[in-house]
């Protein structure tokens, strides 16, 4: 269950309003990048999750401060979306090249959000919650956490680099260091439970002896002149997971060409096929 | 450039063609985590990458292998789809309980494909190519890399365990190899990159004396009654990345309410509002 | 900012787990009517309020309270999947016809999410943020929010009816219930904020004189027989906003035929439009 | 069954073409709150009428109305995309800055569409025919119908603040005027159905008592803080469907933590859940 | 302008209703061969449409019918699906084996719908509108029309052949029928238009010395092992614009390998790729 | 099985990086004309071909061709943005007009993809895989791919005139002579199937005694007045399949007003349809 104090969990100021950087934003908010998204990732994940409950109240406990990332963030798109022209005429006015700004913004934030934000990308895009990777194997859900804060915080960089308002900075800095330890405990949940050794590959609940074991741990040349792919940690030596030995092995078809007959009559074939 | 020569990577066969497996083996396909995803991540993170070229050539060659898996499962969604009856009379003949074959199909793939596979998912949602993740840095791309392994691997151990059908099982332990070994290649390709201490946090081109160190290792508490959230790996100790100690504490707002003010005159808005 | 306490708004208790209705809870989740969509929609509204912030506190609390029964919903959806046949084996061994319930799943619960809820509806289908309607209007926001519990109680409703497990018919009726409050409670929101005649035509805040008001209270008819369309409350009378006098018009165009007429020449037409 | 005239409902003129508000206008076409929404939904609500048939024929009689303002709209978006320039060569020439023109256009109205109009947002977003909101309960249908006319007509007021072409703001403010009417005319329907006693809350045919009545109109308090939340007109007095007294009440969980204990073996789970 | 007149434009009649065959029939309504793609489709092409104008007049006229055709399809769902179970009782009176009925339908026809038809496809998949292709050249919409009738045609025989209830099959024949033609005047508009060598290669405004024509008739060889590719018309002979003449050839790359270099500072890569 | 050699099909180099024209090749690429979809759709289309072989071998030689054109459009985008600015400072330094430059991009090509490129269309769009048509009829592909090719030719002219850099010009010039050359062999495959009278109306293994013959050929008018729609090739004479005769017919509805009578109680419907 949630509650909410109504207060913004830090301190978010804008001096110049920009429209432009409010479409930016819009990213960290509906993007796949985003803030929506590790909110919802988190929970789902919570939800589903079996096994040590530690795990489940660490989701859940992150998912609540990502809801107010996003609150964080929908406020500076509201406030930097202030002074952005209503009309051609003023912009004209602020401005001596006609549909330079509006033609910058996402028009939506004004047409259907009324200079607010909304649950969409820097390019007007809804958030589709296929996102939301929440796969029932714990292991693959931390994995994917490191994933979605590693670009994530690869976001919040380029957007504190695109700006020079210093209350849009300030802001940014502190997400950028949410997101640096979040990194870090989600990679840390991964070594509680076991690390490479441990946890890979991926389920470890499958019995490795159950798969062609001759293809676990080779490195596939699919170079059209049959040269060998080009090398590097990953073609020889130990293998991460340390439970093989990396080969490199230039690949020939094991299959034939793949022939399924002819149509089905009543399928809605042409009669050629059938 | 690519080139073909028609034949599959490894044997398909299908002894007892079953239209439910069909549709489960669609995920494997059209599904987030399925073949059509990391093909084409692999090849769009390939067509984007700068620094070294050798991660270029592992990806685009790693995208050539995964290509011809999506033409192996097509296959066997094809072969699993015969038999399939075409209309309610063919099935009532077969099977006691009209519908139970038909309701249980995607009925996509009798009436848009005729019987062959689709780039849709076990519930008939067609891929969307918004979860290419190719983030421009090489190492997210790696990390998202790694997780699309492990929740592909988890879904190919899934469809093993569903299927008794030899033919089925055999292919799928030969892509569950494959998957053991591309989850330990993306890893090699970060140890090779420096591992954890000389990637984290991503992206490691920011100075973190920019970002707000105060919360860059702290495990932040959002906990109703004020207590300190579950304990672990993360709470205490060095940090993953070895740039930090992590902490634990209660978070309390920092911002105050937000407050937009009145809305703009010919906003859209009411006039309670303005 | 937003805390959770880790507990369950209301009890879950499933006394037969049925796979089936945890597909049709999926709708209550991912739906357009669902749980996901009234949460964030009273969450973006909350986040672009401008005017009296009593309207923002009354989203935010109510988004509150949504959160949580996102969380009730999904504890049911993977209770009634405990039980699901993982195999087509295990379910042959249960059941008598192969496939009824495999088929009847969403496989996606199954093979993407581990026997664990989703952010899809009743057909695998990811909800999409579009559905949240954050106006920046008030008036239409409390509108729209009506329409969304209008929606979401008879949803609620037909699952209701649809089981007879206890537990479940117990947490539906306490959804039910709040439902019927939230409804109630954004028409007082509209009544506060003066009901019809101060609300409608909403935007209240363009001056009507603007518009062509000789259509604006006109019930016009688009018959193919130019005879008068169906009579009702809207046909005659005075106006439900108390502006105007409601008439009934067969309607005739009043514009020509369009005609865009050449193409541009190197606009990418055929040349027989040029 | 449907008829054309290929006629223009009303006149559509425009002085000077503006490329960027012919992006704008897209917004009315193929946004949420644009006509295709409005035309489908009213035209999917009549296919599944049930109940008294005049309900039905005002809105098909509406639907059909509605199909013209596409038309219109669509033309004024071809003809507002006269004079786009079709190259840089060309936009450099009429305008010293390079670029923002064609920036500031949905490139798809030129490069997918030739200079005409799509069934797209503003941000160039396709429309998603999961937005026809149609649920088989008139009274549901009727609400959403009057939320659809509130978000459109605050749409169009917007445009209409937009622009300054003599042309836009008489089409626009026509459209203006039947959204005024739109709104009324679904009030009326509601109205004629018994109002907000006799409907609300929707369903109606579920039996209240069977609902869990103690927090059937209970303003429920989720405030961290054990406060209570912002009172208005939803916190006591009579209820807007007059058939409970609202009362305000601060909530605790009344459920425990869940606990899904265990994953199944085989169900791709990490070792350490099962 | 649309004009409606209420009635169907042909008989729809259901002697058995079936809840499978009405998912079933959604495909033709809002599967990517559906009604409302071609209604909307010849919609959009209409109003964009350049040059002569009974180009334009063919494609509203034809519009209008398909409108119609949802409507007859909108109808044909909802007699399917009376008689649908509304609870897991229901279903296990008329029905030995709990779920297949239910288990086999759309749900969203019954909890979105309240057993009405949706513009979604026979896997509930809303229908997107970026399936709308009208591209400002003339013949370039009448070649998609013509593909769009020869899937739509395919899709009704399948579905003819899947029923054999008569009512079904008379609406489906007349349906076949209709699709017959429109198959034939598009191809009819082609010819009008001056046929392959007047039209192709589309479009026929780019003077073709302005193409790389080494290129314009080879059928290029992509196998792996540097064979020549399968032959056919394709391969030899005079191409079907008339303007050129097959060749076949062995194809090499022309271009080297792509090298993007560094990745600029501040851009969010690594430092490793700076 | 697949191949590569990374080398690049045919020479790509920008001599004049321009933003925004990154922007308008990202619709070649991820646009439902783009690449993405006839590499993937000829793949799909050959997974599922059945009958004669040489199809397959065609499609699938063809998907191998078009994975290499996307791999020189994503290496055009990605120099087409180096320049791009990564501030709003470094941008007002290049350029007077603040937000020109930036602006005009996708913003996600800089904050998603660190300015490389994306499968996502020129406003953003990702791809959805929907737009892949393999219907298992091949004349319903052939007609299918010989519509890709002609909306791609036609947009990759629109770029071809867009722009006045000579390496993006030559790099067109080949596209557009591949655009060529790709409609001619998929109409010589419909040639080699038995041309327009061996094929239509698709699919061709329907007994047209069945339809509903009366209407096979008939132009249908739905104009308002009764009149006559407008004459062309459709309207008279022998069909294009050579199996009818056209005939133009004022259409009346044959079907009377539908009625779905009243709702199920427990239906969700209001009590007022019950």
């Amino acid at each position: 269950m949630f509650y909410t104090d109504n207060k913004l969990q830090y301190p978010v100021r804008v001096e110049t309003p920009n429209p432009l950087f409010a479409r930016a934003l819009q990213q960290a908010i509906g993007g796949i990048e985003g803030e929506v998204r590790v909110a919802m990732q988190y929970f789902f994940q919570a939800c589903g999750a079996r096994g040590n409950n530690k795990f489940r109240d660490l989701l859940m406990n992150t998912a609540a401060e990502e809801l107010g990332h996003i609150e964080m963030l929908a406020t500076a798109v509201a406030l930097n979306l202030e002074g952005a022209p209503l009309s051609m005429q003023e912009e004209a006015a602020g401005d001596p090249i006609n549909g330079a700004v509006l033609g910058g913004m996402n028009l939506k934030n004004l047409l259907s959000a009324g200079l607010s934000a909304m649950p969409v990308d820097s390019d007007g895009v809804p958030f589709d919650m296929s996102h939301i990777y929440a796969s029932g194997n714990i292991a693959a859900d931390m994995t994917a956490n490191v994933t979605a804060e590693s670009t994530g915080r690869t976001l919040a960089v380029r957007l504190y680099n695109m700006t020079n308002d210093p209350g849009m900075k300030d802001m940014l800095a502190y997400l950028i260091a949410r997101d640096t330890m979040h990194q870090n405990q989600f990679m840390a949940a991964l070594e509680e439970l076991g690390g490479a050794e441990g946890n890979f590959p991926i389920p470890n609940s499958f019995p490795q002896d159950m798969e062609t074991q001759e293809f676990s741990y080779a490195y596939l040349g699919f170079q059209a002149d049959g040269s060998e792919p080009a090398q590097g940690r990953w073609s020889k030596g130990t293998s991460m997971d340390g439970k093989g030995e990396f080969t490199t092995r230039v690949f020939k078809p094991l299959g034939d060409e793949p022939n399924l007959g002819k149509a089905k009559p009543k399928s809605g074939a042409q009669s050629q096929q059938i």
